[in-house]
């Protein structure tokens, strides 16, 4: 029963030249140095499946394009020449990571392999929070990062992170509630405004930290994932079969409004009884007698009054509980993931209601999707979007590296 | 900005050896033939992006194979020899399709190019339902259709679609709530009772039948579609990229339960408020004052008082017509859709309701992923799993047309 996975593709039949093979294969490589580090040549045949003489060929062509050194390894002790290491070079090949954010806006510099070379967090206040102030912000931290880099750097592409809907074929921003934006072309305006020629493009902040849960967090190789961040809204990002869920126009993971109780309060969407009335920042902390308007420091105090045992914040904590694990329980049957990622202020949460969360998911999941269900919290935290940023914006090399390597240098 | 539409991909990476090329463009060839019919050497040099040298050894070798044929087509009045036309040969290359509904079973042969070329559906009773009755009527039915056609034809594959939650890993079913089944390793044993070596592959019957709608019915084309299918149970099929989401084990698009009103009916999954304890046949009957168990006459004799203006049936329309959009909305706000296609009961409801379930999107969905989203019925109707598991079962020869022909051959 050999095909019984055969996945059932129905994606656009096209052909495969043989002048694309060299192509691929040089992607290949550059990914698997990307995802998982240095490797010797011996060890790229085994990952790669190609042989021996071509994965020599290939990477003398990545190092003679300056993303990839390679060194001899020191001898393991085992007869022969040792194997060469080849490791990509983070200083030489970066992307700019900026994560816009309600309070808070971050820029990075990111080197091939994933390494931060260097990054900066300005908190801002609400009147900061326009497109126009926040363009002259990033571009101002643009400049700072960017001036501590070495000299012979190469910006690769710079991946944005919004807090809001994404259209991802123009990388408009569709709405931004928290913000206040709404049909903002973001991705064009900030890319005038820095002056370069480098593509820029834009994401759900959501999408991008699921997508830096598989890659560099909790969730790396897992290929059925639910990723649900949570603060004042909440978001998701789905990754199935190894890749992130964007649909028709990139809009996929509004986990946050999905009716659970469709006669509750009003959402700021303007339904009624979405997920993200009930599990959001706000519901959490009236039910505990504080304003839902608090923010952190309310939620620390909150978690602080758990850690004592005041009943007020543990009987809010049980209600959150049994609204996340009703939604969790509702996507799990949609998804089937083989893990749930929290992030954001549900991650912080889960900690603390571990066990009621999950006996609502048995609960509502149907076994056979339940089982083998991991639900963990976000081990990147904050960071987790701009991280996503950066891999969104290192597509491009990592898809055809010479090719784009080649549309960088002649648009200088 | 042309990267914008990059996938960040997160599949595993594996080279590309030049051998596995031409098998890769021998499927291209072959796919293009199945899913939109013959085509000259022109169209395909147009639609694949290959070499008109390349194309024509490639359909030399499938024409060797006997899966294509090869006609010169007449002269369309341009100067030179018209192009010949390769069309697939579905009498001599089809697989078996089985369908296990709760109250009939269906088998068909399914030709190359999807042309059915006989099919038999049976009622059977409740006593029937059981695995090894099933098993038995299958392969009575199988011989009947087997006995029927052409001498010289090649089973490829048989499909089987099953009312019930399937692994895919090992074609299993888990759990088939209306049929009783539970733990029932379905694919092994059939295949073992039709002393047949030709792999036999089962999926859900939801899976199958979005599978059908998008290669072979009113979502042909569309890469972003949620199917929902509802009749006693609700299911759904998810796809996203032009591809099915099948999750960790296969049980995605379990959308029937999604709990939509957490303090509601009880379910018989064991949860409270599922989507299906709304908008499943028994609410519908039992909203319009008639017994929940009344079957298909009952929804028939309910859709013809609406028919005739009976304000029972009429307002047990509207509320069921609030519980489908609200459920919908939320699928909406997760998958992103291009096209909703609403299957079996809930394909014969909507065109009553149409109104009332687009007013409950439009008020609960965003309106971003909102945009776009066209809501149909299946044209299908009861043969779409039948027609999805024919498609499963060519999936392997569709991948790999040489390889899998041999293996089929070596086996005999």
């Amino acid at each position: 029963m050999s095909t019984a996975r055969t996945p059932f593709t129905l994606a656009p039949v096209s052909g495969v030249r043989s002048e694309t093979v060299r192509s691929a294969n040089l992607a290949t490589i550059l990914r698997e140095l990307h995802f998982h580090g240095p490797a010797s040549r011996s060890e790229l045949v085994a990952r790669t499946g190609l042989t021996r003489s071509a994965i020599g060929a290939l990477v003398g062509e990545l190092v003679k394009a300056d993303l990839v050194s390679e060194q001899r390894a020191a001898s393991d002790g085992s007869p022969g020449r040792p194997s060469p290491v080849a490791a990509p070079i983070p200083e030489r090949n970066v992307t700019l990571a900026v994560d816009v954010a309600v309070d808070s806006l971050g820029v990075a510099a990111v080197g091939l392999g994933g390494v931060v070379l260097r990054s900066e967090r300005i908190d801002r206040p609400r009147e900061r929070v326009a497109v126009d102030a926040t363009i002259d912000d990033i571009v101002a931290m643009v400049g700072r990062i960017e001036a501590a880099l070495d000299p012979g750097v190469r910006v690769l592409g710079i991946g944005v992170g919004v807090v809001g809907l994404v259209n991802r074929t123009d990388n408009s921003v569709s709405i931004a509630p928290n913000l206040g934006w709404h049909d903002v072309a973001f991705g064009d305006r900030l890319q005038r405004a820095l002056g370069r020629k480098v593509d820029v493009v834009v994401s759900n902040d959501a999408d991008l930290a699921a997508l830096a849960e598989v890659r560099r967090g909790v969730a790396t190789g897992a290929r059925e994932v639910l990723y649900v961040w949570g603060e004042v809204g909440v978001g998701g990002g789905l990754i199935s079969r190894g890749e992130p869920i964007t649909g028709a126009a990139g809009f996929a993971g509004e986990v946050g409004h999905v009716p659970v109780n469709p006669d509750g309060r009003p959402c700021r969407c303007g339904s009624t009884g979405c997920w993200e009335t009930e599990i959001g920042e706000g519901a959490l902390l009236e039910r505990s007698g504080r304003s839902p308007d608090g923010g952190r420091d309310a939620v620390d105090a909150l978690l602080a009054d758990a850690d004592a045992g005041v009943p007020a914040a543990l009987d809010a904590l049980a209600v959150e509980a049994r609204w996340l694990g009703i939604g969790l329980a509702g996507l799990v049957n949609v998804m089937n993931p083989s893990m749930v990622v929290l992030g954001g202020l549900l991650g912080r949460v889960f900690p603390y209601v571990h066990d009621e969360v999950l006996a609502e998911i048995d609960r509502r999941a149907l076994a056979s999707a339940r089982r083998g269900v991991v639900v963990v919290s976000s081990a990147l935290a904050g960071d987790a979007p701009m991280l996503g940023a950066a891999e969104l914006a290192f597509e491009p090399v990592l898809a055809d590296p010479l090719g784009t390597l080649r549309k960088i240098s002649t648009r200088r």
